[in-house]
């Protein structure tokens, strides 16, 4: 086991300027190009992401500390942002996201105040128990995840571009 | 074809900054661990780029541009940064990289002033012919590539810790 809430915290809290850094100026040609069919593009992982601040992290640690094993956690719809059709400006999008992960991490810091508090347990619906230090993890590597998801969507633009070379680059063979 | 100069660039300028912003103040754990033996951690693939600014990219294109398929590429050894038992500090990895881009990245705007050089040959040494324009598009997939192997590292640190969500975290299936 590696957890570290403060370690963890340090990635949490990097990820929004990350993206900031990254995406900010970017043409719309590479915000809005997808690996395929049925596939998100940049700017639907980031609208996943703060659905994700908005409805499952917090809510999830919240449910386990008021009601531990008692009640499931409410469902967490991972497709939700598709519905809806937001009209507005990646900055908009990535400041959006960093207010919001700024608050879930004050919220976070006031919630958790001691070690023993990573080892309470909740219900999840699928998993059955599960327990604080597994949900801030899995936050963690959520996040890890979705950045690993925008290059490899921005990699996959290329694909063709980059003629024999693919062989040797390994994010093309990752789908 | 997708490939667009302008375009390519945007996104060689901004890794360097991404990377900073993303990793510096992170522990040493994180900036140590492996995803296993005989593989990079996030400083390593930090030099790995560093050797690419001064040994290859551009070098590369020079070659294309003097000599055409007259001579194969030189050879690039992709381990050779892990020979170097350099010590220093991330910040002054992170900088020496940044410094680096900003050096090839004004060569290539220096050296490609016309679209009908991207269509140039050369020859490498394992896939025979190649153009200016794969070659560029490689570069920009390779800063990809990197980006995710780094992100995955640091996934692979919290396997164990995030329980049975592991089954939901795509990053943790892709080695």
């Amino acid at each position: 086991m590696n957890f570290d809430l403060k370690e963890a915290i340090s990635v949490l809290e990097r990820t929004p300027q990350t993206l900031e850094v990254f995406l900010t100026g970017l043409s719309d040609d590479w915000l809005h190009c997808r690996e395929g069919d049925e596939t998100w593009n940049i700017i639907e992982v980031l609208e996943h992401l703060i659905e994700g601040e908005k409805h499952n992290w917090i809510k999830r640690l919240e449910t386990i500390l008021k009601e531990g094993e008692k009640n499931p956690f409410p469902a967490f719809d991972r497709f939700s942002h598709l519905n809806q059709k937001v009209e507005r400006s990646l900055e908009q999008t990535l400041l959006e996201f960093k207010e919001l992960r700024n608050e879930s991490l004050s919220k976070l810091k006031n919630l958790i105040h001691s070690d023993s508090q990573l080892e309470l347990t909740g219900y999840h619906p699928a998993f059955g128990v599960v327990k604080v230090r597994q949900l801030i993890s899995t936050w963690v590597v959520h996040d890890l995840t979705h950045i690993s998801q925008l290059v490899r969507i921005m990699a996959e633009r290329y694909r063709v571009d980059v003629g024999p070379w693919e062989e040797y680059l390994g994010i093309l063979k990752k789908r």
